[in-house]
């Protein structure tokens, strides 16, 4: 996959691309990643201008279009073919998992990281997605391309070390994770539950399954609404239900 | 405010303590933090392992309860005092920006920042909130913690170079931005609103509300669901719905 990012602040990538799952997938030839800052595409070729005050007044200042036009049609030069461009912005479709299984299947992502107040509108022209990460306000787009590059990288085949472990993240499944347990199995007197030590493999899956069920009916119920359960989804559900209203 | 943040790869952070609004507060004195990895906390003291195998078996690797109950221990002694901590985790409250205002009024955000597939349960009893950045998977927690030390070190007074700025945000008003614009008026052939450029700033007020009440309905009709309208922004929707009809 190429992801070309384009942002007034490329230095807050330094860490991430180095250190995460970003930069074993480049060190495996997964992932082409560039980071390219627009100032020097300003027209303002004595101060590099990329923003100014709003039509209209307002607080804050807006990015102007030009320089992210010309950055962009650069780009297409240096690096042509099918793109999908993203634009970060709260006014976006929200940020899921299957907005990432979705664009994992891309083979060019391109983001643009705005800063200051807001954008130009006509910027929105360039892009082919709006998203937002969530309902609330970052300084700049730069943070939210890192999470979406983060999240889409990961789903990559050959990316984790092993294919099977996306596959039963949270939400991979509908469900939240049911919760986990490791060595030592006495810490300071918090046990491990006996199931997970009883060698019962069968036991075990219904147990985790049931945890997890549960888990998400009480923090997210929402989630379950989304899900088509399966009949033995159901009838745990029921279960747990009968076992908090005390009747079991 | 101060903030600690405990994580395996504390170079992720390198760029965006520096870069961002997150560096700007340091400058000015506004926040204090400091990212502790706490690998060197293991009591395997040859290894320094922090992972094992989950017990009841599953793919990937544990953080081990041990290192982390000896980091937050040792932070307690040398930074004592009250603190919110935060684990980021999928099966967390999910992020918003009234989580955000409420953490930004804490002196003291720790965040735990996991890796590898999970943790052992027993972390959780060493936190204070638990929060989900949005319904996807991240590889670790520390672009969550980044996101979440961005959106709420934003909003401390005086760290916006303008009080006036986060007011304005999407979602702080409970309606998305209406769209914006700055110089030039017309580029290449695409213009600014008219209205914008009249001078005629209650016409102007009234447009930039309707536009952001138009582009809520549109995009986030939840978000219109969620909120108390006033009078004049029903009457606005009304007005909308009708247009969108092509009754008017």
């Amino acid at each position: 996959m190429k992801i070309d990012v384009l942002s007034l602040f490329p230095g807050m990538f330094d860490g991430v691309l180095n250190e995460s799952i970003i930069g074993k997938a480049q060190e495996r030839d997964l992932l082409d990643i560039q980071v390219t800052d627009f100032r020097p595409y300003s027209d303002d070729v004595k101060h590099h201008t990329v923003d100014d005050y709003p039509y209209g007044g307002g607080e804050g200042m807006l990015l102007k279009p030009q320089p992210l036009f010309a950055a962009m049609a650069d780009l297409d030069q240096k690096r042509p073919g099918p793109k999908r461009v993203i634009l970060l912005d709260p006014a976006g479709t929200p940020f899921t998992q299957s907005v990432a299984q979705d664009l994992s299947k891309s083979d060019h992502l391109v983001f643009i990281c705005g800063h200051y107040e807001g954008y130009d509108e006509r910027i929105r022209e360039l892009v082919t997605d709006e998203i937002s990460l969530g309902d609330y306000v970052l300084t700049g787009g730069e943070l939210g391309a890192m999470v979406i590059i983060d999240t889409t990288v990961r789903l990559l085949p050959g990316v984790l070390g092993n294919d099977q472990s996306a596959a039963n993240d949270s939400f991979a499944t509908g469900l939240l994770e049911y919760p986990q347990y490791t060595r030592p199995a006495d810490f300071e007197g918090r046990k491990v539950p006996d199931v997970l030590i009883s060698g019962n493999h069968q036991k075990i899956d219904q147990w985790r399954l049931k945890q997890a069920i549960k888990r998400t009916y009480l923090r997210r119920p929402d989630l379950l609404d989304k899900m088509k359960l399966t009949r033995e989804q159901q009838d745990l559900l029921w279960e747990i239900q009968d076992e908090l209203k005390g009747i079991d």
